[in-house]
């Protein structure tokens, strides 16, 4: 178990933060050569890595956090803590990239608004932190249906 | 061609609402009960709704507000101004039904962040507004790419 | 109501191949650049058309034919009969488009898998057809949730 | 490297049919208990699994099959050999669980559609065995972009 908070453990954010650059050549863009990574902790501790994958069909194609967020339900995980975003064309780290509307819906699934938070990276030392509540306000989740 | 302020135009606010709930009934939520209806007006003064439709393999399901806007699009529309969004469980407006993060994700691509306003209401009287960026804050877009 | 067998009907076929022809112009696919309409005919008679549009998060893209079949039901339609499909890279006509997976699932919820068909068409003479049990064979829908 | 042909390969079927079944209880469907788990070998030698993730926004649900396919491409894998499905409701193997169109797209672009299979199981003694072709026929894929 994980029972530290996150928002003050600087070594896991680090940590996450180089999960998700040593991910990076994994990405699949062969279309927009927009390359992203995205590393995903849960309250087991585990940390789970994803990467975007598009598809010739645009429409299938899917973003690196919530091939993370996915893939760690798979492995029966349910409470997510945090997730580290790098990436940029051609994987060059220049920008923060912020997480698109729809992967903010499902960190709701799995996250606290409130605790859970973003870390948007160039590197380890270098991102912008944010909460899912910061992220995704006036939101809906699993409590309203 | 719209030229006024949407955000001071209460008229055409309480429009957007009544064509949002005129079309509720043809909402096609077999699966959540959920029932969700939206209007969009776009620059060119033209109002456009969509209702969520469910499929059965959920995954393919569309939003009310997507919904609306795709088929906006598809009639040669490319500035969206505000989107109504009216619904709740067997169609009763009984809360402020806010957009998720996709539909938001898409309001960004053909609108405004600073401008574009989404009302959700109950009734034309009794609705949320709030602009696009105040809904999805630390965004990126068309301009992105 | 529409009370012809489809399948027999050159001049609807024709009609519909036209339909979507006319709606080309309205793809909006600044990425991929590969252009699609459609155009749909519901058991009302009614011909329902769209286009593919393309999110700058590109796994929130839609296709043409479920953007019109998605306004279809949202303008009350259950039952669909054909689908006409044109297009291509900066909207020339040169291939026969079909449609993608997720299109044929989404045709499964409200088309008739033996009777319903598929125009892939160059020309309104020139086409390819399949009814939606060729394209999607071993399929499940909503008769098995 | 996996070097023999895996539709001779009965050993390896049962083995990625009792992978699948393994990872059954993962599944996260709180919605339509419809419960499903994939396991996907790739040319490495590799076997990926997922589950189907539902989300409470529907529309951003993922299936078992595409949840291991964009996990193995996360773990940098590229040609897919084949995928085992497993499912039913509340978990029960009652059924032959067959891939939605969407899945069969995403398949399409990482597997060769003459030689990949899909073992649509109960057990792994009992299965229907396909082709991707015979799954998805007049397809297209990234060679058409």
């Amino acid at each position: 178990m994980y029972d530290r908070d996150i928002r003050k453990d600087e070594e896991m954010k680090k940590l996450l933060i180089e999960k998700a650059v040593e991910k990076l050549p994994n990405s699949f863009a062969p279309y927009s050569h927009y390359n992203v990574a995205a590393a995903a902790l849960f309250d087991s501790g585990e940390i789970y890595t994803g990467v975007n994958v598009e598809s010739s069909l645009l429409g299938l194609t899917i973003c690196a956090e919530r091939n993370a967020i996915f893939h760690a339900v798979a492995e029966g995980e349910k409470k997510l803590l945090a997730v580290a975003i790098v990436g940029g064309i051609d994987g060059k780290r220049t920008e923060y990239c912020v997480p698109c509307g729809a992967c903010r819906q499902v960190m709701r699934d799995f996250g606290d608004k409130d605790s859970m938070i973003v870390l948007s990276a160039k590197t380890p030392e270098d991102y912008q932190e944010n909460t899912l509540e910061e992220l995704l306000p006036f939101s809906f989740g699993p409590e309203s249906i």
